[in-house]
């Protein structure tokens, strides 16, 4: 059976991979008078003179949802609402597994920007958070900075801030490892969607100055190519000098990589034309832009890849979870700059000097210091 | 401590009385790509060609939403959304204790019409069921009938049906106490909202011919008192005589009683005024219309009421976990009026004719054969 045979058999099984249960016993008629009638109408009335008392006696302390279109769902595109759930309902998995946060899915059967923002809205009384998940681009950047206004809770889009944390991540110690500064470094990211736009911001807030962002025309060209808004603005901010032409004509002479775009599309000779000890991460699922024994034999350094099966794998998994977990915990109103950072450099440091490595820039994803690490910097920004 | 005091210490305790808990093991890195990526993707390309194969890859299964915009939470009144958390996680945790129905609480930051219409259509996708719950009357009718119209899952407003059913399953047993049928008996309902206009209608649907149904002015009448629209369609099908008048002129010379109205306003004299071997319900939370020694005294046979500290206790927990069940199980896209009765005549079943007495016309809230029946019976109508 392929992993895919494999994963549809156990989907079967398991018909559904989250259930809700209770964390209060119903077991006499006495139970039911405290956690129903008529004792519930009291933490009820407390809230209602207080709503702030809603963290303290019901399930906004530590639950989230997951919300999706289903719109750009992993490689598999604009599969819309239903066709989401299996995807949203595993990272809600994910962040109970990881962080300990009760998280449901929310597949909304909409596309529609305003529709989206306003149904958020009007659900999230009783969330804590939530995780923004597989909306395509530009769509992605209104929906969060409008919900970010709008609502009192962390909103955090994970495909574009889980993915620029541990880039940045695997990115801090692969400089460390080859002894450079962003600030003498050349980037290229190749993909201007939610992911690239996000590595792209992170890594110029962490303090890289040369920094080109493609995507499947090259090089962002405001003269030649339909920018959306968030592309000209990303265009305003990036490329300083201002060079045009094919991702082969950025990569000439660059220090990093980043790839969130397509399979197969970087050859050996662009990697050989970067400069020496380049850094590369090729994220395309399945398929990384360059197959990392490829990558290293054109005389890239260090490889990262999205995949469980190489080295160095670039997943959101190391981030999302402590940093809800964070932010549940202290009650953060938004996840700022500062807490991404923060992060990015606190996943960093868990690789020691002794254990760095071309093949160790990154935690496992299954190292149980990381979650709790993550959960503890994100507090501290709060 | 009161009951209202040790009740907000154990929801502090508690801090959220629900979970969500993986039914899937995340141990290794394999157990990832078969819950998340890689493969994940295979259940969302199935469902992706064929949308009702969510019912057998994803928590579509087993999983409702109870919802609400907190407009008429117990006899709390228009207290908002967040201070309805605490009664709608509680609803979801029996749910899941009486049914082993997946419920998720969530409470609408609007109570408009249009807005909480759209807002439900818009996350149903991962729903296989809606349970909505205290929004007031008569938005409450005009929500549920135009979600039923847009949904292909069953919609169903507890208020109103839970009530209904439990109240036509005592009724049913009291008459066969009293030896009385349908079609003989003068009913009056007092109260005029969601519970009482459903009550008044299921009742009519078992056959019941002489129903007065009252609010807080007295017996309904369109040419005195403002009626809204469902109170209008009641007026027209309820009091064949025209009556008009206060309660104590419909209660004389009734047979039963329904009161889902306010504390105390009920006396003796208004019992005594009702036929031999009065049948009266009054469910009021937390202080009946008439305390059911009272009505004793006055003459009344089987006296039933919202509380676990008196015999007959009407509670909705008798219907609604084993109605989802059996609609979830099913694939039922709607809970229809035959199986409400229908439920309601198999509640009334469990009290054999050894066991019925005054004191016991219906199966105790705990009794575990409960939900397991009404789940049969609702399949046996889809």
């Amino acid at each position: 059976m392929t992993v895919y045979e494999q994963a549809l058999a156990l989907h079967e099984e398991w018909n559904g991979k989250l259930e809700t249960v209770p964390k209060c016993p119903i077991n006499s008629k006495t139970d039911l008078t405290y956690a129903y009638t008529p004792g519930v109408a009291e933490p009820c009335r407390v809230i209602a003179d207080d709503p702030s008392a809603a963290y303290k006696y019901t399930i906004k302390a530590n639950t989230i949802a997951v919300i999706s279109d289903g719109s750009a769902v992993l490689g598999l595109g604009n599969i819309g609402a239903k066709a989401a759930i299996p995807v949203m309902e595993g990272k809600c998995v994910l962040f109970k597994q990881f962080g300990g946060v009760n998280a449901f899915p929310i597949c909304l059967d909409t596309q529609d920007t305003e529709e989206i923002i306003r149904t958020v809205q009007l659900i999230a009384p009783v969330l804590g958070g939530i995780n923004l998940e597989d909306i395509s681009a530009p769509r992605c950047f209104e929906i969060e900075t409008r919900l970010k206004e709008l609502l009192d809770i962390p909103v955090f889009h994970d495909d574009q801030h889980g993915t620029a944390i541990v880039v940045l991540a695997g990115v801090i110690n692969a400089l460390k490892l080859t002894k450079r500064t962003p600030a003498s470094c050349k980037v290229v990211v190749n993909g201007a969607g939610s992911a690239g736009v996000a590595i792209s911001k992170l890594l110029l807030s962490y303090g890289f100055e040369n920094l080109i962002l493609c995507d499947r025309y090259g090089i962002l060209n405001e003269s030649t190519m339909e920018l959306n808004y968030m592309q000209k603005e990303m265009y305003a901010c990036t490329n300083p000098e201002k060079k045009t032409g094919l991702l082969s004509d950025a990569l000439l002479g660059a220090d990093i990589f980043v790839g969130v775009s397509a399979p197969g599309i970087v050859t050996k000779e662009m990697i050989a034309s970067m400069n020496k000890d380049a850094i590369v991460f090729a994220m395309a699922n399945p398929v990384p832009e360059i197959m990392p024994d490829l990558a290293k034999e054109a005389g890239a350094r260090v490889v990262g890849t999205g995949r469980s099966d190489f080295p160095n794998q670039v997943n959101n998994v190391l981030a999302f979870p402590g940093i809800f977990k964070g932010a549940l915990e202290g009650h953060a109103k938004q996840i700022t700059e500062e807490m991404k950072l923060a992060t990015a450099k606190a996943i960093a440091s868990l690789v020691t000097d002794e254990e760095l490595s071309e093949d160790y820039i990154l935690p496992p994803i299954l190292d149980p210091r990381v979650s709790s690490l993550v959960c503890d910097t994100v507090k501290k920004y709060i």
